[in-house]
Protein backbone atom coordinates (compact mmCIF):
# COMPACT_ATOMS: atom_id res chain seq x y z
CA UNK A 1 0.00 0.00 0.00
CA UNK A 2 1.58 3.04 -0.77
CA UNK A 3 0.41 5.73 1.55
CA UNK A 4 0.17 9.83 0.23
CA UNK A 5 2.69 11.91 1.50
CA UNK A 6 1.03 14.92 3.58
CA UNK A 7 2.45 18.08 3.43
CA UNK A 8 2.19 19.17 7.39
CA UNK A 9 4.54 19.73 9.95
CA UNK A 10 6.04 18.12 11.74
CA UNK A 11 7.32 15.55 8.60
CA UNK A 12 6.66 12.52 10.94
CA UNK A 13 3.18 13.45 11.54
CA UNK A 14 1.05 10.31 11.18
CA UNK A 15 -2.16 10.85 8.91
CA UNK A 16 -3.10 7.69 7.61
CA UNK A 17 -5.48 7.65 4.49
CA UNK A 18 -4.49 11.26 3.45
CA UNK A 19 -5.95 12.25 0.35
CA UNK A 20 -4.02 15.31 -1.06
CA UNK A 21 -6.33 18.55 -2.07
CA UNK A 22 -7.11 18.91 -5.07
CA UNK A 23 -8.34 22.55 -5.25
CA UNK A 24 -5.56 25.92 -5.90
CA UNK A 25 -5.20 28.46 -3.20
CA UNK A 26 -6.92 31.02 -5.74
CA UNK A 27 -9.82 28.44 -5.87
CA UNK A 28 -9.94 28.27 -2.05
CA UNK A 29 -9.73 31.81 -1.28
CA UNK A 30 -11.28 33.09 -4.75
CA UNK A 31 -14.57 30.87 -3.09
CA UNK A 32 -13.75 32.29 0.51
CA UNK A 33 -13.25 36.27 0.18
CA UNK A 34 -16.11 36.55 -2.79
CA UNK A 35 -18.41 34.32 0.51
CA UNK A 36 -17.26 37.11 2.71
CA UNK A 37 -17.93 40.21 0.29
CA UNK A 38 -21.81 38.92 0.18
CA UNK A 39 -21.70 38.84 3.47
CA UNK A 40 -20.55 42.34 4.50
CA UNK A 41 -22.93 44.13 1.12
CA UNK A 42 -25.50 42.28 2.31
CA UNK A 43 -25.17 43.28 6.18
CA UNK A 44 -24.45 46.89 5.29
CA UNK A 45 -27.18 46.94 2.64
CA UNK A 46 -29.51 45.27 5.19
CA UNK A 47 -28.54 47.62 8.29
CA UNK A 48 -28.76 50.97 5.97
CA UNK A 49 -32.76 50.56 6.60
CA UNK A 50 -32.18 51.46 10.35
CA UNK A 51 -31.76 55.31 10.55
CA UNK A 52 -30.84 54.77 14.35
CA UNK A 53 -27.42 52.96 13.40
CA UNK A 54 -24.32 54.80 13.10
CA UNK A 55 -21.67 54.28 10.19
CA UNK A 56 -19.90 52.59 12.91
CA UNK A 57 -22.23 50.67 14.19
CA UNK A 58 -23.54 49.18 10.92
CA UNK A 59 -19.29 48.24 10.34
CA UNK A 60 -19.74 46.63 13.63
CA UNK A 61 -22.51 44.64 11.75
CA UNK A 62 -21.03 43.74 9.49
CA UNK A 63 -17.91 42.19 11.21
CA UNK A 64 -20.17 40.58 13.33
CA UNK A 65 -21.68 38.76 10.62
CA UNK A 66 -18.34 38.11 9.28
CA UNK A 67 -17.22 36.63 12.26
CA UNK A 68 -20.72 34.25 12.85
CA UNK A 69 -20.47 33.04 9.61
CA UNK A 70 -16.65 32.04 9.48
CA UNK A 71 -17.35 30.56 12.80
CA UNK A 72 -20.69 28.86 12.02
CA UNK A 73 -20.01 27.55 8.97
CA UNK A 74 -16.21 27.59 8.17
CA UNK A 75 -15.06 26.70 11.40
CA UNK A 76 -18.32 24.36 12.72
CA UNK A 77 -17.38 22.15 9.62
CA UNK A 78 -14.15 21.40 10.89
CA UNK A 79 -15.94 20.94 14.34
CA UNK A 80 -18.10 17.98 12.16
CA UNK A 81 -15.22 16.39 10.35
CA UNK A 82 -13.22 14.64 12.00
CA UNK A 83 -11.72 12.98 8.52
CA UNK A 84 -11.44 15.75 6.44
CA UNK A 85 -8.01 15.41 5.94
CA UNK A 86 -9.05 12.13 3.89
CA UNK A 87 -11.68 12.98 2.20
CA UNK A 88 -12.16 12.73 -1.02
CA UNK A 89 -15.38 14.75 -2.17
CA UNK A 90 -13.41 17.77 -2.57
CA UNK A 91 -15.58 20.00 -1.63
CA UNK A 92 -14.92 23.78 -0.47
CA UNK A 93 -14.94 23.24 3.51
CA UNK A 94 -12.40 19.48 3.14
CA UNK A 95 -10.27 21.87 0.60
CA UNK A 96 -9.85 24.30 3.08
CA UNK A 97 -9.37 22.59 6.03
CA UNK A 98 -6.57 20.57 4.00
CA UNK A 99 -5.05 24.00 3.36
CA UNK A 100 -5.31 25.54 6.20
CA UNK A 101 -3.49 22.47 8.37
CA UNK A 102 -0.29 23.38 6.41
CA UNK A 103 -0.17 26.64 8.78
CA UNK A 104 -1.29 24.49 11.57
CA UNK A 105 -1.32 20.60 11.22
CA UNK A 106 -3.72 20.37 15.08
CA UNK A 107 -6.73 20.23 12.43
CA UNK A 108 -5.72 17.62 10.99
CA UNK A 109 -4.64 15.73 13.34
CA UNK A 110 -7.81 16.31 15.78
CA UNK A 111 -5.95 18.00 18.39
CA UNK A 112 -8.69 18.15 21.87
CA UNK A 113 -7.35 21.67 22.65
CA UNK A 114 -8.21 23.20 19.03
CA UNK A 115 -11.47 20.64 18.70
CA UNK A 116 -12.63 22.08 22.12
CA UNK A 117 -11.91 25.76 21.34
CA UNK A 118 -13.46 25.66 17.80
CA UNK A 119 -16.14 23.92 19.54
CA UNK A 120 -17.27 26.43 21.21
CA UNK A 121 -16.33 29.48 19.00
CA UNK A 122 -18.49 27.03 16.02
CA UNK A 123 -21.55 26.35 18.28
CA UNK A 124 -21.65 29.19 21.10
CA UNK A 125 -20.18 32.11 19.74
CA UNK A 126 -21.28 31.59 16.12
CA UNK A 127 -24.92 31.88 16.42
CA UNK A 128 -24.87 34.21 19.49
CA UNK A 129 -22.69 36.53 16.73
CA UNK A 130 -26.15 37.01 14.99
CA UNK A 131 -28.13 37.01 18.50
CA UNK A 132 -25.63 40.29 18.37
CA UNK A 133 -26.93 41.73 15.38
CA UNK A 134 -30.06 41.37 16.42
CA UNK A 135 -30.01 43.02 19.54
CA UNK A 136 -27.76 46.06 18.08
CA UNK A 137 -30.72 46.37 15.21
CA UNK A 138 -33.33 46.23 18.08
CA UNK A 139 -31.15 48.38 20.34
CA UNK A 140 -31.60 45.69 23.20
CA UNK A 141 -30.30 46.71 26.75
CA UNK A 142 -27.94 43.28 26.57
CA UNK A 143 -26.23 44.13 23.52
CA UNK A 144 -22.94 45.75 25.34
CA UNK A 145 -22.55 43.06 27.67
CA UNK A 146 -23.36 40.22 24.62
CA UNK A 147 -20.98 41.68 22.16
CA UNK A 148 -18.19 41.95 25.59
CA UNK A 149 -18.73 37.81 26.36
CA UNK A 150 -18.56 36.91 22.85
CA UNK A 151 -15.78 40.00 22.05
CA UNK A 152 -14.04 38.16 25.48
CA UNK A 153 -14.57 34.94 24.56
CA UNK A 154 -12.77 35.16 20.69
CA UNK A 155 -9.55 36.65 22.27
CA UNK A 156 -9.40 33.78 25.08
CA UNK A 157 -9.89 31.56 22.21
CA UNK A 158 -6.86 32.43 20.50
CA UNK A 159 -4.82 33.16 23.66
CA UNK A 160 -5.19 29.61 23.76
CA UNK A 161 -4.49 28.81 20.73
CA UNK A 162 -1.44 30.92 20.09
CA UNK A 163 -0.19 29.39 23.80
CA UNK A 164 -0.38 25.92 23.13
CA UNK A 165 1.54 26.75 19.90
CA UNK A 166 4.38 28.62 21.78
CA UNK A 167 4.69 25.71 24.16
CA UNK A 168 5.07 22.96 21.89
CA UNK A 169 7.34 25.38 19.63
CA UNK A 170 5.47 26.11 16.87
CA UNK A 171 5.92 22.58 15.69
CA UNK A 172 3.00 22.16 13.72
CA UNK A 173 3.52 25.04 11.77
CA UNK A 174 5.14 25.18 7.77
CA UNK A 175 7.75 27.79 8.74
CA UNK A 176 7.20 29.11 5.30
CA UNK A 177 6.16 32.95 5.68
CA UNK A 178 2.66 32.06 3.83
CA UNK A 179 1.78 29.63 6.04
CA UNK A 180 3.34 30.79 9.48
CA UNK A 181 3.10 34.79 8.99
CA UNK A 182 0.01 35.04 6.98
CA UNK A 183 -1.87 32.34 7.30
CA UNK A 184 -0.99 31.19 11.52
CA UNK A 185 -0.32 34.73 13.05
CA UNK A 186 -2.10 37.28 10.50
CA UNK A 187 -5.38 35.54 10.35
CA UNK A 188 -5.56 34.72 13.86
CA UNK A 189 -4.18 37.89 14.97
CA UNK A 190 -7.20 39.60 13.44
CA UNK A 191 -9.31 37.74 16.16
CA UNK A 192 -7.17 39.53 18.83
CA UNK A 193 -7.04 42.77 17.14
CA UNK A 194 -11.04 43.69 16.37
CA UNK A 195 -12.40 41.58 19.24
CA UNK A 196 -9.95 43.29 21.59
CA UNK A 197 -11.44 46.96 20.33
CA UNK A 198 -15.13 45.38 20.65
CA UNK A 199 -14.07 45.19 24.54
CA UNK A 200 -12.27 48.05 24.87
CA UNK A 201 -15.73 50.17 23.30
CA UNK A 202 -18.42 47.87 25.32
CA UNK A 203 -16.37 48.04 28.54
CA UNK A 204 -16.64 51.83 28.24
CA UNK A 205 -20.28 51.54 27.27
CA UNK A 206 -20.84 49.43 30.60
CA UNK A 207 -18.62 52.08 32.62
CA UNK A 208 -20.45 54.73 31.05
CA UNK A 209 -24.07 53.75 31.86
CA UNK A 210 -23.02 52.50 35.76
CA UNK A 211 -21.50 55.89 36.53
CA UNK A 212 -24.39 58.03 34.98
CA UNK A 213 -26.89 55.93 37.02
CA UNK A 214 -24.55 56.54 40.14
CA UNK A 215 -24.32 59.73 39.50
CA UNK A 216 -28.12 60.62 38.75
CA UNK A 217 -29.14 58.76 41.89
CA UNK A 218 -26.95 60.98 43.99
CA UNK A 219 -28.23 64.25 41.97
CA UNK A 220 -31.64 62.93 43.22
CA UNK A 221 -30.84 62.30 46.55
CA UNK A 222 -29.20 65.77 46.93
CA UNK A 223 -32.24 67.16 45.71
CA UNK A 224 -34.16 65.59 48.15
CA UNK A 225 -31.97 66.34 50.93
CA UNK A 226 -32.33 69.82 49.71
CA UNK B 1 18.89 2.78 37.38
CA UNK B 2 15.34 2.08 39.50
CA UNK B 3 12.41 4.58 38.09
CA UNK B 4 9.96 5.34 40.67
CA UNK B 5 6.65 3.90 39.49
CA UNK B 6 4.11 6.66 39.55
CA UNK B 7 0.54 6.81 40.54
CA UNK B 8 -1.15 8.49 37.52
CA UNK B 9 -3.09 7.14 34.44
CA UNK B 10 -2.73 6.46 31.67
CA UNK B 11 -0.35 3.91 32.84
CA UNK B 12 2.18 3.70 30.58
CA UNK B 13 2.59 7.54 30.88
CA UNK B 14 6.16 8.18 30.84
CA UNK B 15 7.55 10.51 33.81
CA UNK B 16 11.35 10.36 34.10
CA UNK B 17 12.68 11.13 37.67
CA UNK B 18 9.61 11.25 39.36
CA UNK B 19 9.19 11.25 43.27
CA UNK B 20 6.60 9.68 44.94
CA UNK B 21 4.78 12.46 47.30
CA UNK B 22 5.32 12.22 50.87
CA UNK B 23 2.12 14.53 52.58
CA UNK B 24 -0.99 12.27 53.21
CA UNK B 25 -4.19 13.75 51.64
CA UNK B 26 -4.75 15.36 54.85
CA UNK B 27 -1.76 17.16 55.62
CA UNK B 28 -2.26 18.67 51.96
CA UNK B 29 -6.21 19.15 52.64
CA UNK B 30 -5.50 20.47 55.94
CA UNK B 31 -3.16 23.13 54.79
CA UNK B 32 -5.72 23.66 51.66
CA UNK B 33 -8.55 23.98 53.76
CA UNK B 34 -7.04 25.85 56.99
CA UNK B 35 -5.75 28.71 54.67
CA UNK B 36 -8.98 28.59 52.32
CA UNK B 37 -10.85 29.36 55.78
CA UNK B 38 -8.15 32.12 56.64
CA UNK B 39 -8.78 33.99 53.48
CA UNK B 40 -12.59 33.70 54.45
CA UNK B 41 -12.53 35.08 57.53
CA UNK B 42 -10.19 38.23 56.91
CA UNK B 43 -12.32 38.67 53.54
CA UNK B 44 -15.73 38.70 55.79
CA UNK B 45 -14.49 40.92 58.77
CA UNK B 46 -12.23 43.14 56.27
CA UNK B 47 -15.24 43.90 54.65
CA UNK B 48 -17.75 44.15 57.35
CA UNK B 49 -15.98 47.58 57.76
CA UNK B 50 -17.98 48.81 54.78
CA UNK B 51 -21.46 49.84 55.66
CA UNK B 52 -22.59 49.65 51.92
CA UNK B 53 -22.00 46.31 51.54
CA UNK B 54 -24.96 43.95 51.64
CA UNK B 55 -24.33 40.77 53.37
CA UNK B 56 -24.44 39.06 49.60
CA UNK B 57 -21.96 41.60 48.51
CA UNK B 58 -19.85 40.50 51.37
CA UNK B 59 -20.20 36.64 50.29
CA UNK B 60 -19.48 37.41 46.82
CA UNK B 61 -16.03 39.41 48.31
CA UNK B 62 -14.96 36.27 50.01
CA UNK B 63 -15.33 34.26 46.76
CA UNK B 64 -13.34 36.60 44.81
CA UNK B 65 -10.61 36.60 47.76
CA UNK B 66 -10.94 32.61 47.37
CA UNK B 67 -10.18 31.82 43.83
CA UNK B 68 -7.88 34.78 43.41
CA UNK B 69 -6.08 33.53 46.32
CA UNK B 70 -6.08 29.56 44.96
CA UNK B 71 -5.19 31.34 41.39
CA UNK B 72 -2.67 33.30 41.92
CA UNK B 73 -0.71 30.90 44.44
CA UNK B 74 -1.33 26.97 44.30
CA UNK B 75 -2.21 27.25 39.88
CA UNK B 76 0.81 30.07 39.78
CA UNK B 77 3.15 27.75 41.27
CA UNK B 78 2.28 24.79 39.19
CA UNK B 79 2.53 27.82 35.89
CA UNK B 80 5.93 28.19 37.47
CA UNK B 81 7.01 24.78 38.53
CA UNK B 82 7.64 22.38 35.16
CA UNK B 83 9.58 19.61 36.99
CA UNK B 84 6.78 19.49 40.15
CA UNK B 85 6.30 15.73 40.21
CA UNK B 86 10.38 15.30 40.49
CA UNK B 87 10.46 17.70 43.41
CA UNK B 88 11.82 16.27 46.34
CA UNK B 89 11.64 19.67 48.70
CA UNK B 90 8.40 18.59 50.27
CA UNK B 91 7.08 21.99 49.90
CA UNK B 92 3.37 22.15 50.16
CA UNK B 93 2.46 23.27 46.12
CA UNK B 94 4.64 20.32 44.65
CA UNK B 95 3.00 18.24 46.86
CA UNK B 96 -0.66 18.89 45.95
CA UNK B 97 0.07 18.93 42.74
CA UNK B 98 1.63 15.31 42.66
CA UNK B 99 -1.46 14.64 44.45
CA UNK B 100 -3.98 16.18 41.75
CA UNK B 101 -2.26 14.65 38.96
CA UNK B 102 -3.73 11.46 40.40
CA UNK B 103 -7.30 13.25 38.96
CA UNK B 104 -5.46 14.60 35.85
CA UNK B 105 -1.48 13.95 34.32
CA UNK B 106 -2.04 16.77 32.30
CA UNK B 107 -0.24 18.52 35.32
CA UNK B 108 2.23 16.20 35.72
CA UNK B 109 3.24 16.03 32.16
CA UNK B 110 2.67 19.46 30.84
CA UNK B 111 -0.16 18.93 28.26
CA UNK B 112 0.49 22.42 26.40
CA UNK B 113 -3.54 23.18 26.58
CA UNK B 114 -3.72 22.66 30.86
CA UNK B 115 -0.21 25.06 31.16
CA UNK B 116 -2.14 27.65 28.52
CA UNK B 117 -5.08 28.09 30.68
CA UNK B 118 -3.22 28.07 33.97
CA UNK B 119 -1.15 30.85 32.53
CA UNK B 120 -4.45 32.83 31.95
CA UNK B 121 -6.01 31.90 34.84
CA UNK B 122 -3.29 32.46 37.70
CA UNK B 123 -1.65 35.60 35.90
CA UNK B 124 -4.35 37.33 34.15
CA UNK B 125 -7.19 35.95 36.37
CA UNK B 126 -6.29 35.22 39.72
CA UNK B 127 -4.82 39.51 39.91
CA UNK B 128 -7.89 40.63 38.63
CA UNK B 129 -10.44 39.19 41.53
CA UNK B 130 -8.27 41.47 43.78
CA UNK B 131 -9.21 44.18 41.39
CA UNK B 132 -12.65 43.66 41.75
CA UNK B 133 -12.57 43.63 45.70
CA UNK B 134 -11.25 46.85 45.46
CA UNK B 135 -13.85 47.81 43.02
CA UNK B 136 -16.23 46.15 44.66
CA UNK B 137 -15.33 47.75 47.98
CA UNK B 138 -14.77 51.44 46.35
CA UNK B 139 -17.90 51.06 43.85
CA UNK B 140 -15.96 51.41 40.79
CA UNK B 141 -18.44 51.82 37.94
CA UNK B 142 -16.34 49.15 36.56
CA UNK B 143 -17.50 46.46 39.02
CA UNK B 144 -20.02 44.78 37.13
CA UNK B 145 -18.26 44.33 34.07
CA UNK B 146 -15.03 43.03 35.39
CA UNK B 147 -16.69 40.20 37.47
CA UNK B 148 -18.36 39.54 34.47
CA UNK B 149 -15.08 39.25 32.22
CA UNK B 150 -13.07 36.97 34.98
CA UNK B 151 -16.19 34.98 35.93
CA UNK B 152 -16.94 34.43 32.01
CA UNK B 153 -12.86 33.35 31.48
CA UNK B 154 -13.43 30.92 34.22
CA UNK B 155 -15.80 29.42 33.09
CA UNK B 156 -14.09 29.07 29.41
CA UNK B 157 -11.47 27.67 30.79
CA UNK B 158 -13.30 24.97 32.50
CA UNK B 159 -15.77 24.42 29.54
CA UNK B 160 -12.16 23.67 27.68
CA UNK B 161 -10.75 21.83 30.62
CA UNK B 162 -13.37 19.18 30.85
CA UNK B 163 -14.25 19.42 26.87
CA UNK B 164 -10.67 18.18 25.94
CA UNK B 165 -10.81 15.91 28.99
CA UNK B 166 -13.86 14.21 27.32
CA UNK B 167 -12.34 13.91 23.51
CA UNK B 168 -9.52 11.75 25.09
CA UNK B 169 -11.68 9.60 27.15
CA UNK B 170 -10.69 11.11 30.10
CA UNK B 171 -7.40 8.83 30.02
CA UNK B 172 -5.95 11.57 32.32
CA UNK B 173 -7.58 10.89 35.14
CA UNK B 174 -7.91 7.78 37.70
CA UNK B 175 -11.29 6.44 37.42
CA UNK B 176 -11.35 5.75 41.61
CA UNK B 177 -14.67 7.82 42.61
CA UNK B 178 -12.68 10.48 44.93
CA UNK B 179 -10.18 11.15 42.05
CA UNK B 180 -12.61 11.40 39.13
CA UNK B 181 -16.17 12.70 40.48
CA UNK B 182 -14.44 15.11 44.08
CA UNK B 183 -11.35 16.17 42.77
CA UNK B 184 -11.36 16.03 38.77
CA UNK B 185 -15.55 16.84 38.35
CA UNK B 186 -17.03 18.66 41.63
CA UNK B 187 -13.74 20.43 42.52
CA UNK B 188 -13.30 22.12 39.24
CA UNK B 189 -17.28 22.13 38.47
CA UNK B 190 -17.14 24.65 41.15
CA UNK B 191 -15.81 27.16 38.44
CA UNK B 192 -18.54 26.68 36.15
CA UNK B 193 -21.10 27.13 39.40
CA UNK B 194 -20.38 30.31 40.50
CA UNK B 195 -19.05 31.96 37.81
CA UNK B 196 -22.12 31.40 36.35
CA UNK B 197 -23.96 32.78 39.28
CA UNK B 198 -21.96 35.69 39.22
CA UNK B 199 -22.40 36.05 35.19
CA UNK B 200 -25.80 36.13 35.63
CA UNK B 201 -26.06 38.30 38.21
CA UNK B 202 -23.67 40.69 36.55
CA UNK B 203 -25.53 39.96 32.76
CA UNK B 204 -28.52 41.05 35.09
CA UNK B 205 -27.09 44.42 36.45
CA UNK B 206 -25.69 45.15 32.81
CA UNK B 207 -28.88 44.73 31.14
CA UNK B 208 -30.62 46.84 33.88
CA UNK B 209 -28.77 49.70 34.09
CA UNK B 210 -28.43 49.91 30.00
CA UNK B 211 -32.17 49.34 29.78
CA UNK B 212 -32.85 52.15 32.83
CA UNK B 213 -31.20 54.59 31.25
CA UNK B 214 -33.23 54.13 27.73
CA UNK B 215 -36.36 54.77 29.81
CA UNK B 216 -34.84 57.56 31.63
CA UNK B 217 -33.98 59.00 28.09
CA UNK B 218 -37.38 58.54 26.12
CA UNK B 219 -38.81 60.27 29.43
CA UNK B 220 -36.44 62.87 29.36
CA UNK B 221 -38.10 63.20 25.51
CA UNK B 222 -41.47 62.98 26.15
CA UNK B 223 -41.41 65.33 28.64
CA UNK B 224 -39.71 68.07 25.94
CA UNK B 225 -41.86 66.87 23.12
CA UNK B 226 -44.85 68.42 25.46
Amino acid sequence: MTEQQHPYYPRDLELPGFVPGTWSRAEIFGIFGTALALVVLISWNLSGKFKHLTQLDRRIICWWAVTGAIHFLQEGAFVVSPKFYASTTNDYFSEGWKEYSKADSRYASRDPCIVSIEAVTAFVEGPLCFVIIYALVTLKPYRHILQFAVALGQVYGTIIYFGTSYLEGFKHSDPGFLYFWLYFVAMNGIWILIPGLIIIRTWNASVAVVGHIATSTNETKSKKRR
